[in-house]
């Protein structure tokens, strides 16, 4: 069952994130000079495998959107505050609304439990930064 | 931020699902069964906690077949097969199709890694009960 | 900060529980039969290990009835039927009444969150075994 | 089985324990701030499961204490720091001495086993800074 | 840093360590029997994944039998049974001995803990079925 | 099966790395500062698993190289930052080439998924430090 798949259309652009919110910026800073150590490295398994995880999150039968809001949950389900940083940004560029990511967070809430709770209020931080 | 919930309009019940399906009929039987124990008991937080977890999965800005598909993302991930049981028969209820819920799974996949493999293979079982 | 610490008054034996509740006796048979064949291969780290675990739920500071709860909690959060299976036989042991059990899997729900679930619902099936 | 709660007896407030801990301080200080932005935002179902959670750690058949130290418990084990910090200060706060905290900790770490040890050893510097 | 790859010279086939060892022909039935579903709905990305999946474990820089025991190891840590059984399985296809087999056991008891416990003594009994 | 068991011969000191590398330098540092406290505790139980920790990456059946990349990919399959650098240096020191710690993390970005990618490009940085 493989229907065709393409990029999303985003909406905004990494740099119009970073340039509206200081902890998108810090993060996708982070992430782009660590990757470049990676990128250096040229491991095809990890190639193959960042790949595919870009690949899983392409418009497709679930709309891309909703496929970043999954992202978000599994994210804050396993916490991992990276992952939900750039879950979240990747929805916001896609015209996720706010009371959309809080739903998402709160799914993750209630399955993960009360552990997830210090990633949330990190996460409402961000939330603030991106929505005003 | 707190738009209205409504309850989701299923298209099956959950006895439909298990007429269909074998997996989903012992699980459901075995569900309800351990169930009646715990309302029996009728532990006040416990309620409470099932009060919300039912809330968090309501029609709200986020259609109620995506909740429920996060709500697989984030069982997969997190490696529990009761919970990808429940969640695949909740989004099958609500009209997801199968390439849909095989994208949830996907997503899960990517994030959780092999790990999720055993828990994959005993989905698509139910996948194959549920859409022939 | 090594207080003494001395084996724990249980007030039944495992034989006494088994004969109480089918679920304990087998759990409890089956981990004899398995430990069997651990305890035949005389690993030493493995031996040094049940040494410690052992040791970590003995009289002391904290009475040895809540560091069992303690590891019912713990057993929970982690999602582990065997280790929740023998948590509660413990407890139960040890003179934890019903509602001691239950509030400690309350707060293995709390900050477990629903995953926790398909195991709270087969903890309350032993409470029931155990409590009548 | 819903035997009365009541909050806890305090032996000392939040605010002196951040005087005697600068771990302490720090962690509520970033807490309350990071809590006004989840505040602001009035999600109902987060402000249910807070106050679940709250719910969760009152006096009731197994004294706040205890479940204080069992949230330390399964915080360590699934190791957050800022979970284990707020257990550990609630702990002080009703009278825990510093062996229920390591004897909590030791429980945590034989559960969860070495990869718990990073998290111990900032526990121990909590514990220092707590008990002098 | 992408030196060659090769398929790893096998031993045994499995059907040979199905021959050998019950729990080892249950085992492998079953996940043929559920990947026939998985295989069958074709979808590109599991595809892809399960093609990565088998690369990780291919003869390179680290002997195959080396990264089977690693995998092992890993699926002790996350504790997850079926994963168990395929790198014990595996790592007896590719001359591990026994004491091996229990070495790599014994960092995922350490790293893992006390919750590794309940998943050691079932791969004690699978070393029994496949070292006589 | 206890075949006998020796201390590795390392080809550097922790002292060499620390030079060669900032972030295994700041890393040596804070935990031989954070132990400091956990010895002074001279907790029984902690001192004790703290011994069987030690032991379990002796040289024995598998040579202590492997056993130090074995707590490497159980470290970033469980996701601790701490855990990964750890082990690296300790591979490091005992000989491991790059490709080898590639590998390694290889394993544990397939089994744990995309959520150990945040270490995985962490522990690339800390690979640069070493390798050069």
């Amino acid at each position: 069952m493989n229907t065709e798949r393409r990029e999303p259309a985003y909406l905004l652009t990494e740099k119009q994130v970073a340039d509206k919110s200081e902890i998108a910026r810090r993060f996708l800073d982070t992430r782009e000079r660590l990757n470049a150590h990676v990128e250096k490295a040229d491991n095809l398994l990890v190639k193959r495998f960042y790949h595919i995880d870009h690949n899983a999150y392409l418009e497709g039968p679930i709309p891309a959107k909703y496929k970043e809001l999954m992202g978000l949950v599994a994210s804050a389900c396993l916490r991992c505050d990276d992952c939900i940083n750039y879950h979240m940004i990747q929805s916001f560029r896609l015209g996720a609304v706010r009371a959309e990511q809080e739903e998402a967070l709160n799914v993750a809430l209630v399955v993960g439990g009360s552990i997830v709770t210090p990633h949330l209020r990190r996460a409402y931080e961000l939330l603030v930064e991106l929505y005003g």
